[in-house]
């Protein structure tokens, strides 16, 4: 779609331009490479969880990442605090519900972020995004065992219901706020052979928040951005190492040109 | 030893077959690299800490990856109960004593767990093994100031106590049980010089007790295969940096034939 | 500078020879990378923050370096704690005062540190740096908002009040102990685009404070050998993920040779 391609290159020009500050809250595993694809793209990235300071620092952001892939109970507590004042700062807010579904703690730390705050988009894989509205469906571990496709409908009640956004991704993913729809096709299998990709997805739709006050248009031309970074980074490496380092260039490298070239982004009628 | 090298290659194709979870609470410097790892060789890597929520993961698990690098009160108590829930599922479980014999804490942790569970095997290097029998053995900080031949009696007589399997790895590495002892040729000294390679092999020997139910053999293999992946690094790379990016690329790329042809691993007599 | 560039040379090949254990309590999101760091410049890394067991580890250390880029109440305790076990045996310590001015907790948390040990060098940016002396000072984030001229005549007061070594980085770097003003021209741009790369100054400030007794000269010649590893890197590489792999190699490949050749360090009269 024309105009969505021509929205994703004006959100990165605008990333690259304005350096908006990205304050995120989440797991161990990924804070270096979450902070790096940030760096790559322009955007500024903070890391701070203390809750003697995250209501101080997410003053400053242009968005709230809150990741929950290493969670215990300060963590939860900062979470919260940070989310009530952009939420009242009117401050776009990212969730990542990682591995939702796979342990109650997940799941419920997940709805009580949900309840708490103004969460703009959810951005998950189609299992994590199931679990979110139904108690039954279970998944292990933070891979995906569902198909994005068997959580279309799902995501369309839930994000109507919850009056949120949600990004479901995969091979194609999915972009819903119950109303609209959207496909983006952008994307490389070898994203999901390095950690991370899908809170990389999520921090990237906080940068392109902090720049773009529509939520679907923003996480739809995210991940569009994101998908082809892994598209061009694929015709230069093919094993996941070489993979993860060209992918980190290829943020850095596609100008808003190629990006709305190569955009692939279709709304479901 | 062309037996081990074919089971090699039979545990590599199961691990990439199976996929499975394999669940890690580490330290805070190698998460990123040893779920890569992990996805490189084709399990899958899940890093969860909180107490809440441990005993519910690793039922999920293949096996249960315990390392104790940076270390703190609240992750030795759900390294405990994470490990007593492995423990009674007989979920196999592989234990890193970072740094045990460089201070009192590390030494007194490693001991508890191997005290407090079922543990497969120990992975570590010659300093920590000692550390662990010999209260006067004393290292700095993380890296190893005895040669494995230092430490090849003491594991002997060690494992046959504990009856568990030790993986000591080194320029040359040994496994044993206490009966057997098993010695693996493959690895680069280039290794050495990036942090986390030794809790990768850790890491690895957990997926491969995943789908092998010999710990020696696990361990074993497990070593070649990952000694392998550093050979065919350093063919790409002559510096740490690229030399870790060319690791994990090895891990993807090499094929169980190649594992096969490639492996060496001698029983001594 | 000649001189200096013979003491660039000469404190990385001593690095090299000693292989300094260096005791790093630092942010979750840089680790792996100064650790590896650390490594390839031929430094032994260790991470270390539990409360019962830092005094203990800092014993082995040639240097502590603290950095309170992701901070917590029982990391600012463990800190303290190490830092004053520092003291005590006179081993160096290095700061790193990550987002001083930003958030009231981080500005207060590196003044406590500075007021409780004998802190041998406080390395930041320009902004944090201001951030210690003048309350009206603030940032945001973790990135600069000062050039590193507005910084310098502050620096030279705030050394001489608090009887320290400050160490300050961007285009070009400064370092003074209030008499001595030296200034370093090695560097690249895409150093900015990368996490973790003043964290990295700061710890290879470490490195050389091990190994040289004069923290001025230990410190602007560890940011001249930084910046030319940023020259080297930037030789191969386009990109942050390229540049991030090839700064590590320059770390490990750069000579004290190529060293004392390229160093561009000037004392100011």
């Amino acid at each position: 779609m024309v105009q969505l391609a021509d929205q994703a290159a004006q959100n990165l020009e605008a990333v690259r331009r304005k350096k908006p500050l990205i304050h995120n809250i989440t797991n161990y595993v990924v804070m270096n490479t979450t902070a790096n694809a940030l760096l790559s793209m322009g955007a500024s990235p903070v890391m701070a969880h203390a809750v003697d300071e995250v209501e101080e620092m997410v003053a400053f952001a242009g968005a709230l990442v809150l990741n929950i892939g290493t969670l215990s109970d300060s963590w939860v507590t900062a979470m919260m605090a940070a989310g009530r004042r952009a939420t009242a700062l009117k401050t776009p807010i990212v969730l990542d519900p990682v591995g939702a579904g796979a342990t109650g703690l997940r799941t419920r730390t997940a709805k009580e972020i949900i309840a708490g705050m103004d969460v703009t988009v959810i951005r998950g894989n189609a299992s994590e995004i199931l679990a979110l509205r139904d108690a039954d469906s279970r998944t292990k571990g933070v891979d995906a065992v569902h198909a994005v496709d068997d959580a279309a409908e799902t995501a369309k009640l839930l994000a109507h219901e919850l009056g949120t956004t949600l990004a479901i991704t995969g091979a194609t993913d999915l972009v819903t706020d119950g109303k609209q729809v959207l496909r983006i096709e952008n994307g490389h299998p070898l994203m999901a052979c390095v950690t991370g990709t899908g809170c990389t997805a999520t921090t990237i739709t906080g940068a392109f928040l902090a720049v773009d006050g529509d939520p679907v248009s923003a996480a739809a031309t995210a991940l569009a951005y994101f998908g082809l970074a892994g598209e061009v980074a694929a015709e230069k490496a093919k094993a996941p190492g070489s993979f993860m380092v060209a992918l980190l260039d290829a943020l850095y490298t596609i100008t808003p040109e190629v990006l709305s070239s190569r955009a692939r982004i279709s709304v479901e009628r």
